[in-house]
């Protein structure tokens, strides 16, 4: 069964509308982040096949891996029941997806009570991002 | 490494603050949902150890399974590096967390500028949920 896609993606209200995009491990399974995208972003994700989200701190698109080179090459996209989520399954280039060096940025596990870092760091912030000048 | 969760857990910047939270299977690690929390919904899956979510659409608290008794016994939480997002790790019961009967969410997948079914439905929904009155 297939549905046109212009009708059935994501419920992009307006142009402005951001909706939550989940990051998963083709191969691992393991989630790697969310961000999320405007329709621009998700046509430049679609017509690029890297994953294109938009920046809430930076007010702009942001394609991922800009600026370390760690792109997410875009393997299989979905689509929740309600249209209002995007799931991408993505090979991470570099290992890693968080910009603090973790293949993941769900480095933390809630336990007890308290934080407590369980994944390991794939590279070093410091010499991957640019420092202010 | 631990630190406490008071100063570590979600960033809710008011009891209002809705973030998103992962439910994803423990076992298959197959991306079940997408739900929104705000820190009620928070305290209350800490406190009972089944997922608790937010309702945008019923503007409550809306526990997972409430209705169908499809609830969400939650086994691991993370939090990701901006602290504006939650995992879920969890055990499904019924096998199943969309409302359409299918074990995920996200059962259509955007292939070629199409969306196609490419889930299961382990239940039908009109047997599963009253119909309104």
């Amino acid at each position: 069964m297939t549905t046109p896609l212009e009708h059935n993606g994501p419920s992009f209200a307006t142009d402005d509308t951001l909706l939550p995009a989940i990051a998963q491990d083709i191969d691992s399974n393991q989630v790697l982040m969310l961000a999320y995208m405007n329709r621009e972003a998700w046509e430049q994700t679609l017509a690029t096949g890297e994953a294109v989200y938009y920046s809430r701190s930076r007010s702009r698109l942001w394609k991922k891996g800009e600026e370390s080179g760690n792109v997410q090459k875009v393997r299989e996209i979905y689509i929740d029941c309600d249209a209002d989520t995007i799931l991408l399954k993505v090979e991470q280039i570099g290992g890693a997806a968080c910009h603090e060096g973790y293949v993941s940025c769900f480095f933390r596990q809630c336990v007890e009570g308290e934080l407590k870092v369980i994944g390991k760091r794939v590279f070093d912030p410091q010499q991957v991002y640019r420092k202010p000048s």
